[in-house]
């Protein structure tokens, strides 16, 4: 795959994590697929599945009390086919660090959100935990 | 997509978790992907890339002192191309719920892992914290 199709996909993931910065819903409504199957996994939260539960999470986040900026760290795509790109990455969240996977489709020419998941670091978890989970620190 | 292919994956991604269950990482490594790029962020761990580094995550996961089986409930399947499908479900590990992203591929008629993130639930999290994350917990 050309590193101008990559550009391509790191530029749209960029725009996500502007677009949860800046609370900005509609670039956030525009980033998440409109005919593809969407399904989100926010940190500590159960899976959602439809735009409808995906977009009113987002509207509830990012019209929330944290007014935090997200920031994305070391992006790395790779395409699973012609119109399907991976990108898997770190965030910083104010102090806090997490991992997470981003599935991007070619939808009418722009490439559009159609899964995300993030989860915090061992090293988040058991800054606050008494009792740390055997296979979260492996 | 057929149920039948739905099905197909449905019984892939079950084995996966009988891999992780049985500890047997001869399954483990025919579940992964051999000629498509793998990725894997373990719950609370830095994103691996590559099938080696992948592997000796499984094999020193797998042969490690936990010996908890691990249960996946409610796995959704939707299908991104004829080709790629993405499983999204819980984890029941122990007592410790998680919620997971599976990335299955087609490759040499077998549908075969490509990426996997698994992040533990709120409410795991929040059992052990002092100070929750306003995110985690939305």
């Amino acid at each position: 795959m050309s590193r101008a199709r990559q550009s391509d996909v790191l530029i749209r993931n960029e725009a996500f994590y502007n677009a949860f910065s800046t609370r900005d819903l509609e670039a956030m409504e525009t980033l998440w697929a409109g005919e593809m199957h969407v399904s989100c996994i926010h940190p500590g939260a159960p899976p959602l599945f439809g735009r409808d539960a995906v977009m009113e999470s987002w509207a509830r986040i990012l019209s929330g009390p944290v007014q935090t900026s997200l920031q994305c760290l070391e992006p790395k795509v790779h395409f699973l086919s012609q119109d399907l790109a991976l990108v898997v990455c770190y965030e910083r969240l104010g102090a806090e660090t997490l991992a997470a996977t981003n599935i991007f489709a070619l939808e009418a020419s722009d490439w559009v959100l159609v899964h995300h998941q993030a989860g915090p670091l061992a090293s988040e978890i058991a800054a606050h935990a008494d009792v740390p989970s055997p296979r979260l620190l492996q």
